[in-house]
């Protein structure tokens, strides 16, 4: 069964945003990059990402508050396109075809019938658990360790 | 910690969403309700929502596409406003204080720094793990039990 293993929110600001999440309660996972946050939110990852790059990443140029993708992750590259096309079978439209980024995975992008965007991806440093979950390690896990 | 336990996308029918994420692979909640389905997202819950009754609840009088709220589900009721005083402080915009809902639980919601709206919510039919994960039934649990 696919997981939605991954929420991303466009922000404005990342180490604001992520500051944010952390005095809710949420823990960053290292490293403390400028351009992407990754926070443990339980059972799936949040993800604090600029809203241009996003709206670059999706090609939906739209930059208003509001702008979040869901995910699931998967673990193999050329699962990226079956997935995808198991989604335009049951009625999505495609947004980006599979491509490999910049970072080193491999992403794709649909809408779902209300034109909810969802990414497809494989991130070769996020493995998964059995049932398709990012294991993150938070910095608090670095320091337990 | 806190677990970001549900995701809500509105939708503009119920039915024709959910069938769209059962053909994703992801199982449907029984009971089958026009006004609302959850769905099991691995360790996060999706919930479809129309969207206006979804606008209704945040009071953002918004129908566009890319409806979604993020939620936080407490095991007390009183929990609610206790986790919105902690946004808040973090700089969280109030845009719902806590109130009881024609469902029977207590929601709040509020906005983040970039404006996306997130619930914080006690729902006295979802029981959560210890690590604040709803433990939701979906029909395939039901067959087997």
């Amino acid at each position: 069964m696919p997981a939605i293993s991954l929420i991303t929110l466009a922000v404005a600001d990342v180490a604001r945003a992520r500051a944010f999440y952390e005095a809710l309660g949420l823990r960053a996972a290292p490293p403390n990059e400028e351009a992407v946050a990754f926070l443990d939110g339980g059972g799936v990852v949040l993800s604090l990402y600029g809203r241009d790059a996003l709206a670059g990443d999706t090609g939906l140029a739209d930059g208003r508050p509001g702008g979040i993708t869901l995910a699931f992750n998967v673990e193999r590259p050329e699962q990226v396109g079956e997935r995808l096309a198991t989604a335009v079978t049951a009625g999505a439209k495609v947004l980006k075809e599979p491509r490999e980024m910049p970072w080193g995975g491999v992403t794709a992008y649909f809408a779902d019938l209300d034109g909810h965007p969802w990414e497809i991806t494989w991130v070769p440093d996020f493995p998964l658990t059995e049932d398709g979950r990012i294991v993150l390690a938070t910095a608090e896990d670095e320091e337990d360790g």
